[in-house]
């Protein structure tokens, strides 16, 4: 792997690829099929909506601006529709079988960041405004709420057993995500996080839907619980490992790339995987950083901090090994996501995607 | 039906019983069961949320006091479980059938308690300070969300056709649900709404949760569409009967019972029934009452107003004929429901006892 010098941008965990003849040009593609196939359905969806709901979602997904004016926005890697499409193959049915799962998962996805950035008071999301920034929180609550309804619809409205088993599938993995943002917000009110307590709450709120979105397109293509298992462990760990490179970026990461402010979870107090791992290190530079954040816990807000404040203290995280031990982390989660596909009897083809898409999610800039 | 005398507290629309036999003793019976068959089954539901989530929503069920010490708290009228027994029953099936349908609405019910609260920026709730005041914003979005999530998977794990059919119902009765509130949020910045923008507005917030309850349980015991849709239709107008009745009481009801503040739905400049029908009925007193209203729109809020001054708007609102509309409304909605049992063929007591709860949602005093 790359060595980790500690400048912002750098891409921090090299992964070798599982399967050298899948490059980065077959991974842009999928991720482009999934774009192209779930986001008509998508907006179908979101045309559902009553006025000024539907306005809002719109905004949301970068397809309006504020003013309500045509925009190409960003939407988002899109790792989930394409993970969905995916999933419908290995079992055997045409991609386009993984359609309702796929818009449905994001329908999730994005009812949790709409509420999620509410919650935590975040104020950009994908380089734009946040909804309740824009159109005040009440319309951040509603158009969740609208969201995650919708998404059980559309699953619901195909009326068959598998798109029930699916919609089962959905409301754990729902479930889940909100547990993991409710330990977030108390994590964030406590002084110290075992690294285990910071696995377990982002499995819940980055590995359950992942792995939802990588097993709910077989299951609408009819495959028994083993396969749907096993691909959902593929899911779930391909989570973490997302997870972990997310941690990284929230430190480490370019704001240019990733459209959030330097240090944006230093500058939140999250505990995210390279600060409980630094705590927990032992050491002088762990010690350090356990006296700077406990002091930084009693201040209100961190608003006043200036740019070397918080590069002090991803620096210590650094000395203290934490960033090693996430990008560590990322590589063990995804050796074990990639596994996980052996369990299934799929096409050479779709296994050499997914595992393509495994290597994508660690090496990523944003 | 008795005098609208314009005193706070008195009983508004009285209605001639459906069925002479059924008293009001069989109707407290039948609430009574719902609460006791649905209560230790929505309790284990709420027990599966992580903490805190788990306090806050014992919170606001009132099963524990802001101190997380044990309360007998008042866990609201349980209209709804009563229906989905009843349902269960008049399709046939024991009301035990019903249960996880009784349970799923109520949770759905209380997610968009939670929510709307917090939007509506309401302080009180059964006499108690509502869960955003006790617990913070997010803990109120957060526990809704749960609480969605929940309805979801407690029907979903039974497993069978039927509740795949019952979950489809209720997401339908949840979306149209929130479209309800985006609505009502809108209404209260616009200075005029027609009746007949209100009374949609209100078949979606009370009028749809009401029809899956009334229907949900026929379904889980195996009705056709036909009887569930009638029952359906018993419910919706239940619900526009029983919210005809909420708007008198959110004016004139008496704050001991209903555990709100005097004048409630003026204070919040509500839309309801009896404003946009006095707004729509000409004459002296609806246009010295548009005038009033329309002044008050420009006031960023009204907390300076005393409670003369919403004596005298609510006086207007009766002297145009409001009230009496509204009453009159809550009547017309309780025939309808009441003959839509006819298309049902279910056995005489059920249907008796279905009619009487009709009954008591019109003469309820909170």
């Amino acid at each position: 792997m790359s060595a980790n010098t500690g400048t912002r941008g750098e891409t921090v965990p090299t992964v070798p690829p599982a399967n050298p003849a899948v490059d980065t040009a077959d991974v842009a593609a999928l991720l482009e099929r999934g774009r192209t196939l779930s986001t008509p359905v998508l907006r179908a969806a979101v045309d559902r909506l009553a006025q000024p709901m539907d306005t809002v979602a719109a905004y949301h997904f970068g397809w309006i601006d504020a003013h309500g004016r045509p925009a190409d926005g960003d939407g988002g890697k899109a790792v989930r529709p394409a993970l969905a499409l995916l999933s419908a193959e290995a079992a055997g049915a045409p991609p386009e079988t993984g359609v309702p799962g796929a818009v449905a998962v994001e329908l999730v996805h994005n009812f949790s960041l709409l509420h999620d950035d509410l919650m935590d008071g975040d104020e950009q999301r994908r380089h734009r405004d946040t909804v309740w920034k824009v159109h005040g929180p009440a319309q951040a609550i509603l158009v969740g709420d609208a969201l995650f309804a919708l998404a059980n619809e559309l699953l619901l409205e195909l009326g068959t057993v598998e798109a029930g088993r699916a919609t089962r599938r959905l409301t754990t993995a729902t479930r889940k995500l909100i547990d993991g943002q409710a330990q977030d917000i108390s994590y964030e009110h406590r002084e110290r996080v075992t690294v285990e307590e910071c696995l377990e709450m982002e499995g819940n709120k980055t590995g359950a839907l992942l792995a939802c979105a990588a097993s709910i397109g077989a299951v609408l293509g009819g495959a028994d619980d083993r396969t749907a298992d096993a691909l959902e462990a593929y899911g779930y760990h391909l989570g973490l490992a997302f997870q972990a490179v997310d941690d990284l970026l929230g430190i480490w990461g370019d704001p240019v790339a990733t459209g959030k402010q330097t240090w944006s979870d230093l500058r939140q107090r999250k505990k995210s995987l390279p600060v409980v791992a630094a705590l927990a290190a032992g050491g002088p530079a762990s010690e350090r950083l356990g006296e700077l954040l406990a002091a930084d816990a009693k201040s209100p807000d961190l608003d006043g901090f200036s740019e070397e404040e918080f590069a002090t203290r991803a620096a210590l995280i650094e000395e203290a090994g934490g960033r090693e031990w996430t990008s560590r982390e990322a590589r063990r989660q995804h050796a074990i996501a990639v596994e996980a596909l052996d369990r299934v009897d799929m096409p050479a083809r779709v296994r050499a995607q997914l595992a393509a898409l495994a290597d994508f999610v660690v090496v990523r800039k944003r």
